[in-house]
């Protein structure tokens, strides 16, 4: 049943709200506009007033590390990256923690709030191999036809440093991971060339694009983000690479800055933000004013890194403008497009929007305009995934 | 029906959890223990295991000024915090804002998610006059046995920049305001000296505490608050001065802070912090390790400044965690202690906590400790204020 009539939905796609109807044939809209009529053996759902969006995206996140809906992990873990990268390595090798069911049972509570899209980096490395894969991988097929996932090769414990890993991400991407992760070629591999070189190196070979963390700050990040986009230049990677993170573009010089995303825009790598409080971050705005696409994600949910997080995106664009400070109305639209249309843009998820012939992801809730529903991020009304009713009042059907 | 017994309650107060009873009598907390027993007459509700939680505290926020559950207000104000006064104050004068109806409205919401005492300041201005400090009055009567509300006496615009605003200010303590407060001596004042002394006088005159908002940044917000606390000094007044942001704490060099900090805890001098992500905040931990009261707050809650904002305190626990990037258990059991007893001490609330005597103000969710509550902030299962249950699944009674 993926035909659709939903009557009497606001509509702010244009500017000023609208009510009006959706259509929706095969699984794609097929309409929007007033009083459209329904065909035969087409479902008809009254909306009552509520809010149109478009199912929302999570650009970053680790669905293979979550314990959502496990007993409570107690953190006592020390404040350096190093100390949560090792921490997990060792707990993850110790504990029962089963990726698979763990990224299913995320993946689900995404979709409840209205995700019917997501980015997911997965950890790869000497001691668990490709276990963690092989878990969101059959995740990914369970979901196939209701949450697109899309699957980031990660070395979490670094590239370098661990021989052997550069050889697992090979497996990995020949296994079904979409994209190649990287990770500090600098602070955690210790050596930004040649750690770029064999990143770089991997990607060649799968003609695949790159999404890597960029937590260095300041002069340190901006020269491996340099290294990286010389590479971007010369392989003719332009619009396949991607930055999560990207600290360092919170920290320069102004100056510094605006080279930078001039050059991130002239070859359209995107920078993933979860917005976090405690960190600089890149700014929304300038970003924005430079043409570089930004793309919103929560990083990791509830795991031995950290206790925060949430699967609700527009909880996400809300801490996004919070961080950015954006107040008006039409700067908050733009913490909305975080985890919207510029996340689509920056993982290349095809067919998204409100458009005709857009695949229908659709979510309704009771607000009155996107500002509001961001701030608020009030309970799902309704879900719709391909074209199918999937959640009801946050609950799955 | 103050006398109550609530059975199966999750308490996490002494450290490791214990199921037990919470008695309550004459709308005290009478004892906290295994298998109490129940007296003649009294209520009894189970908790079925659900976590106890004292009642949390709004520290610092502006009911008066609030929009909640009115039309949506489009926010197209200026960047600065000049233009946001201006443009309020204007508004406020032309708009049928009623801040009797919003600040009654504001603290039901507040009661029903378990806040049952607010610090809120209150606009006093030669335009408004004490319009909106009778309003909020108003609210106080109507709730007091239930929310208990705090007001401070706030010169939004300034104390000597509009002639006339410290007589209004007179006025309003002597018609019931609670605290007197301030805003930045030197940045909107324009003279620091000049306005700290206009106000510790009428402080002095009323022997009322002090609440002072200070946005000013680096050196200058320094130099302010070592105004303030030499009053503070000279007039005795320490225990009975607080600084609400003091954003200069979280920007000026290391030692300089550790000087402030040290000043500030010999005069007991608390901060009220919202933990804003976009500006430097007075870091938690530090202001903990120097035994410096920190309470938290939302400021304004969807006015005219700005749209974010909830009255649901364990979500500002979890924003001002956030900010602090406080990820061990131990450090977020420290976030929720800025909206109870850190908040309770900082406002002078008497009878507050879980202890034998507190007033018996309660909080049930469903989560398994503490951290757990704090960056979930689940829906309250159970309200109680004065020993009666006043809201039930986040629903008023």
């Amino acid at each position: 049943m993926s035909d659709l009539l939903i009557r009497n939905v606001r509509d702010v796609s244009s500017g000023a709200p609208v009510l009006c109807d959706v259509r929706v044939k095969a699984g794609r809209i097929d309409a929007v506009g007033p009083l459209l009529t329904a065909e035969v053996g087409m479902a008809i759902e009254d909306a009552k007033g509520a809010l149109l969006l478009p199912g929302l995206i999570e650009g970053h996140t680790h669905l293979d590390k979550t314990m959502w809906g496990m007993d409570w992990y107690v953190n006592e873990v020390g404040p350096e990256l190093r100390d949560r990268i090792d921490n997990e390595r060792a707990l993850r090798a110790r504990m029962a923690h089963d990726a698979q069911a763990q990224s299913l049972r995320l993946a689900l509570e995404f979709l409840s709030l209205g995700a019917t899209r997501i980015r997911t980096h997965v950890d790869i490395d000497t001691d668990a191999g490709l276990k963690h894969l092989h878990g969101v991988l059959a995740t990914r097929e369970k979901l196939r036809g209701v949450v697109e996932i899309q699957i980031v090769a990660f070395p979490q414990s670094g590239l370098l440093q661990r021989r052997g890993t550069a050889d697992l991400l090979d497996a990995a991407l020949r296994e079904g991971a979409d994209v190649l992760g990287g990770l500090d070629p600098q602070g955690i591999d210790g050596d930004a060339p040649a750690s770029v070189d064999a990143l770089f190196a991997v990607a060649e070979r799968h003609g695949c694009p790159l999404d890597i963390h960029l937590h260095e700050a300041g002069a340190m990040g901006a020269r491996s983000l340099d290294l990286i986009l010389d590479r971007t230049e010369a392989l003719g990677m332009a619009g396949r690479v991607a930055i999560s993170h990207g600290f360092c573009l919170g920290d320069v010089d102004e100056s510094t800055r605006a080279r930078l995303l001039a050059r991130m825009a002239s070859l359209r790598v995107a920078v993933f933000t979860t917005g976090t409080p405690s960190r600089p971050v890149p700014p929304l705005l300038a970003c924005r004013a430079a043409s570089v696409t930004m793309a919103g994600g929560n990083d990791g949910i509830r795991d031995a890194w950290t206790p925060y997080g949430s699967p609700d995106m527009l909880e996400r664009a809300m801490l996004i403008g919070l961080r950015n400070n954006l107040r008006r109305d039409d700067e908050i639209a733009l913490a909305f497009d975080t985890v919207a249309a510029g996340a689509a843009s920056a993982c290349g998820f095809a067919g998204y929007g409100l458009g005709p012939g857009a695949r229908a992801d659709l979510v309704l809730v009771h607000a009155q305009n996107l500002a509001h529903a961001v701030v608020e991020h009030p309970p799902r009304a309704l879900v719709v995934s391909h074209g199918r009713i999937v959640a009801r009042d946050g609950v799955l059907i």
